[in-house]
């Protein structure tokens, strides 16, 4: 396995394209930020990767020629096997029909991979985070979207169309609240930051003092001031994060029930709040999953945080490199990853 | 590949044992029936199989030298890749704790696999049947139980301990009925036989009573009394239907999101209600699923009938078989399977 050298991870974000260095051992060794407005075209893209790629490399002392391959994760709608961008949501420009890879890879010259930020993410949180080691885990990140990633028998499933992993996009209350999706009663939609903010200003409205106070301190009704104001003794908060974990931890038991995996990995920013829906959560799968496959899963937090996007992109270069090679179809088996917290 | 030869397969049922002689080609050409009150032991069912494979021999003229292997389906709580029987459920003597696949190897001199019932059907089905040739499916089986298997990157997924699956205990309505497995609003205790028989009840209770007529002519309330009911025009035979096919579209819905399967199958006996609730499964799926892997996905029908359970178990030694000999983890390439129906 070519693991010496350097692999660029690129994620790519609605506000910030970040480009960064990662070593053979899954380390960000530095990384650098591009404004998405400014770079809203598939050329300026390219060119604006080409650019921080050569900074990159000048202030780490490495040639270009020791870049392994780069790996790209993008919000929207992409086919993973053959790196073409379907459809990019929530980032200018809102490409369609990009064939992402082939263009990357005439203009950088080297090995690229293209795939949906949160597959990237998955991938990363697997391979060198909070879901190393397993052969059948789940990755879950909960914010604005809710969304996932499936490992069952030492791979990633993308699916027949690469769209696997939808798990905000699970109904599990048919008479729920209706979800941007247009399903209703979606996790996304019980539990995504809008739906936390909309029960914290209908606390607010009942008069939720303490929710109040924090709120307008903040200027904004956010799930970390609904977290506060948990924190602060307030019971509508409470009861707001009690709810999500209730529902979360439906899910997770029907995940349980039905993929029976290792390990479930849980990130995303409405993760921080943890503390505060963890244990709604955990007394749900014990009260709904069955005794067998939840004893043998862990559901812990994700590790990698921030980095997790740039350390998934270099890591979906070396799984799709190892596959080329015909290494085989588990590549946690070929490289040495250390565990990159 | 040693397709050569015969392999057997075993149905191990409540009521009755199913042992067949399946060709290289994947086609039952006989199958002997044991009575499963008469070999309720491990030993008495060793002793049984002996007899039954010695039979099958004799009447279909082949020597037992000619046997590749003997694959056991059986309803319970089993690992198998191991072949142990942790639990038997809802059949006589109620093993626990059998290493099964060691004792049939000793005692037949044969490779042996066992696995739990519903994966040796959907292995079956995947590799013989209506998901054929599919990467990425899901199999369903409805009836008193409701479960499945799933079907990733050409692999079964059987997760870290064995129990994966569990189509039937996914929770879609958290304040519906009590399931059999202790938690509410699964999908088996909205669609299994007793919530189909428990709302017919309720609607001969009510005063339907064309139900009512055909209940009382076959003595039961069945789920295809219910079928008959809503031929011939029953209203709440019809929406009992309908209901049942708006809970299945859902947990569909939710295998689509996730999963992003090429294909689901659907079998079992209360599949044979399939024209009174597909239509509103079909709507359903349409109303909730994702558009890209919905239009992906064919749901169907089983193909392989009463002889899924016998067919898989030939399969699943195939496998086993394969695996071990190192062809890789996609045996689907190296068996010339004929469709088998």
């Amino acid at each position: 396995m070519g693991l010496q050298g350097w692999t660029i991870g690129v994620d790519f974000g609605g506000t910030n394209i970040k480009v960064g260095a990662v070593t053979a051992r899954g380390v960000v060794a530095r990384h650098v930020v591009l404004a998405a407005r400014e770079h809203a075209t598939p050329e300026a893209f390219a060119l604006g990767l080409e650019g921080a790629i050569r900074r990159l490399a000048e202030t780490l002392g490495f040639s270009a020629g020791r870049i392994r391959g780069v790996g790209v994760g993008a919000p929207g709608v992409i086919d993973g096997e053959r790196g073409v961008i379907h459809r990019l949501v929530n980032v200018p420009g809102g490409w369609r029909g990009v064939a992402l890879k082939r263009l990357l890879e005439r203009r950088l010259r080297r090995r690229c991979a293209v795939d949906n930020d949160v597959n990237v993410v998955a991938l990363g949180e697997w391979r060198a985070g909070a879901g190393r080691g397993t052969r059948h885990s789940v990755y879950l990140t909960l914010g604005t979207g809710v969304g996932g990633g499936v490992v069952a028998n030492g791979a990633l499933v993308r699916g027949v169309s690469g769209s696997a992993g939808e798990i905000g996009h699970t109904v599990i209350r048919p008479d729920g609240p209706r979800c941007a999706c247009g399903a209703r009663g979606c996790l996304e939609a019980l539990i995504g930051t809008p739906a936390i903010v909309r029960r914290a200003r209908a606390a607010i409205r009942g008069g939720s003092r303490i929710l109040a106070r924090l709120a307008a301190r903040e200027g904004a009704v956010t799930p970390v001031v609904v977290s506060r104001a948990a924190a602060a003794g307030d019971r509508a908060a409470r009861r707001i994060w009690d709810e999500a974990g209730f529902h979360l931890g439906l899910s997770l038991s029907n995940l349980i029930n039905l993929l029976n995996p290792e390990r479930i990995v849980v990130g995303g920013g409405v993760a921080r709040a943890w503390p505060w829906f963890a244990p709604r959560m955990r007394l749900t799968i014990r009260r709904t999953a069955f005794r067998v496959p939840a004893r043998a899963c862990r559901v812990v937090r994700s590790a990698l945080g921030d980095e997790a996007g740039i350390i998934g992109g270099a890591i979906l270069v070396w799984e799709q490199t190892s596959k080329q090679k015909g290494k085989g179809s588990d590549p946690s088996r070929t490289v040495g990853l250390t565990n990159g917290v």
